[in-house]
């Protein structure tokens, strides 16, 4: 798979032949597209489309946080309105009240915060190995920081980028408002420009805010999952799927997050095929729409399964990036665990030492029942969230042995389900 | 250590502001002055220099390789003298013979090579995992070609980089003679160029090659191993070694090879000093001058160790570029092996799981006696080779996150050599 993966050169077509790709958008559509032609290209047994329903919303042409010091000097930032935030309708200005914890925000209370923009600055913890653990002790602040902003009558909502890099990008990212509170608009702003904006706070050198955001929400629209299959020669109703997911964030080229997962999804199924391997299991390839805003492929997909009454023994998603694969997520039972540590051995030499029990992805999450094993591919996290829903998170900053090594991966994992895995009964092992 | 390290604003500045540093040049001078004042602004108990005498080879400001094909067409390739070759006093032309393998070599013989360039053009093998293994088992053709195909006649030697990067970034490396055989001028191609020549070749549409070079093998120079220590409070005869070298090519910055070994050696012990921590044992930080075209820092070191009747019971070297540090290479007797086996416990939740026996590294290499434990250590190797003695290997190049995660992998490992490590007597190991 190092020698002849077109895991590389598909990721370049998707990245620079289609773009970014948010649900709703022609270039979703373009995505799709894109998917069902290239899945089509290969010797698979089906191809075909799962229409879901997807949310709409644009960022418009407008997205600006300025700020002026008490010498009246001007300070533009680097900032990007939050995938779901409402437009300012014209230009939004106040001062602004810097939050580092959501006890901060409690004490401050409405008094200090009505009719002022609230500044979440709490930054992702470097002292975690796994970036990811940082992240989630921090997101928070981008999903939550508007609503409960507004709770107390913020105007509007800016938040640190979700990095530990400190430079000028800012970083984009899902938001939700609560029903019944007010909805305010919400932006990042880069981790540089959060740092000077604090200092200004800090040294009292700060006038006033402006914001302004031209996003709409706008209605629903149909878009689609696309999926592949090889079928099973001994249990084809039993299904072992790989997948990631088409729709990206709409700055960028979505070339880590999750192009990355995309191609090595399909380059899974072309390995089984290139080798001549014929699957006991089905192997579907599902690449899901609508991961970032809503993860309506998801459940659109989960809830097919269930309705249609289909058997999944396995679901493995690389959502994670494509860098050095390290290993394994398992969200199974304790003998699911227990056989897929069991493969260490065999996968060890190659460098993936990572069996440990924790969160698969997004998109599969939805088929959990109890009785499916699902598994997220652990890449090396260290450079992730410098370029995670960022303009940096493009083709160039992906390498190909890494993309590949963790094609490789996933694909050794499934090889290993289909011949070894869970459903196959004793009889059949020998 | 990922908070407060200096290591990443220590390598912008030794790459920023003293740029690459060949053994024998100005830059090196320059770099052996950054090193002793940066050590010197630490609270260490000693800094000093070791005296040694190094080779002075000099790139000059011509180095070309074109070609012209059947028709004319003149091809400039994007080329670099490889390290310690003869200049070609003049334009050299001739024929070109392609070599795979040291058997065609010997096939084809002086009959079909005299008075041609031997092009070797054997690519790594991107099948291994470890792109170390990959360079080890390719690295003979710079090495020794220039010698071997000179046996046979040739008039220059035309060497394929040594990347797994398919782009036109020329490698350099360094090359050697053997007594009584006719030196002669050797240059790398980027992957590329070898490519297209090999192309060429292949299809007849090759007409002429032309070869300049202004190298110049100089008269050795004095030059010196940087040194800085912190006593041992229990056993101050007893010495740890971390070390890198800090001599690089002179193409690039020498960010990864090996300036992050650098730094990280550094940080080491400014994080004793930083934690309060006491080493038991000396702690000694090594900057080797002239790792790359003759070792001389390294042999010197050693050299002068056995002459002090010194006792090193423990080195590690950091020398294969600043990515996320995988775990440990280890060249000690079983006993030291299974001691430091022992660690994997401590150090696998920061994803360090390799604990190998293999080779340390070229600087400390030297001090072998089959008593003190080698070791390297071993960051992700999937990039190393894309910067690797190339114009790309440049501060930008390397992450932050990445190279002070290797900087903790060392000093973790240090800490629990000087609280637990084998020179202690059992006594005090309560």
């Amino acid at each position: 798979m190092l020698e002849r993966s077109s895991s590389y050169e598909n990721l370049r077509s998707l990245c620079k032949g289609v773009g970014h790709r948010l649900s709703g958008t022609k270039s979703a559509e373009e995505a799709v597209k894109w998917a069902k032609f290239k899945l089509n290209s290969y010797d698979f047994d089906t191809v075909y489309l799962q229409e879901i329903s997807v949310p709409h919303w644009e960022r418009g042409d407008v997205e600006r946080l300025d700020w002026t010091d008490i010498n009246g000097q001007l300070h533009i930032t680097n900032c990007t309105a939050l995938g779901g935030t409402i437009g300012t309708n014209g230009v939004l200005s106040g001062k602004i009240v810097e939050i580092n914890s959501w006890d901060e925000l409690k004490q401050i209370g409405r008094d200090g915060i009505e009719g002022k923009f609230v500044f979440f600055n709490r930054p992702m913890n470097p002292t975690y190995v796994s970036t990811f653990m940082a992240y989630g002790n921090c997101v928070d602040q981008r999903h939550g920081g508007a609503a409960r902003a507004a709770e107390y009558g913020a105007i509007g909502v800016i938040v640190r980028s979700m990095t530990l890099k400190f430079d000028n990008n800012p970083h984009t990212g899902s938001m939700g408002y609560k029903k019944d509170i007010a909805k305010i608009p919400a932006i990042a702003i880069s981790t540089k420009d959060a740092h000077d904006l604090s200092e200004a706070l800090k040294s009292d050198n700060f006038e006033l805010a402006k914001m302004k955001l031209s996003c709409k929400i706008l209605d629903d629209k149909v878009s689609h999952n696309v999926i592949a299959e090889i079928k099973g020669s001994v249990y084809p109703e039993k299904i072992i799927l790989v997948g990631g997911h088409l729709d990206s964030w709409d700055i960028g080229e979505g070339a880590h997050d999750d192009g990355a997962g995309v191609v090595q999804s399909i380059e899974v199924l072309k390995t089984f095929i290139a080798m001549g391997v014929k699957p006991k299991h089905t192997l579907r390839c599902v690449l899901y729409m609508n991961e970032e805003n809503g993860n309506r492929g998801g459940i659109g997909y989960a809830d097919k399964v269930k309705k249609d009454g289909e058997t999944h023994i396995f679901a493995l998603e690389s959502d994670r990036g494509g860098f050095s694969p390290r290993g394994y997520s398992i969200d199974g039972t304790p003998s699911q665990l227990k056989k897929i540590k069991s493969f260490e051995t065999l996968l060890s030499p190659y460098q993936l030492h990572i069996f440990d029990k924790g969160y698969s992805g997004v998109d599969i999450g939805p088929l959990k029942n109890g009785s499916v094993c699902l598994v997220g591919l652990i890449p090396d996290s260290q450079r992730y969230f410098d370029f995670h829903h960022a303009p940096t998170d493009v083709f160039e900053n992906v390498n190909k042995r890494e993309l590949e090594l963790g094609a490789a991966a996933i694909t050794s994992m499934v090889y290993l389900i289909d011949k070894y895995g869970f459903s196959v009964p004793l009889e059949n092992k020998k």
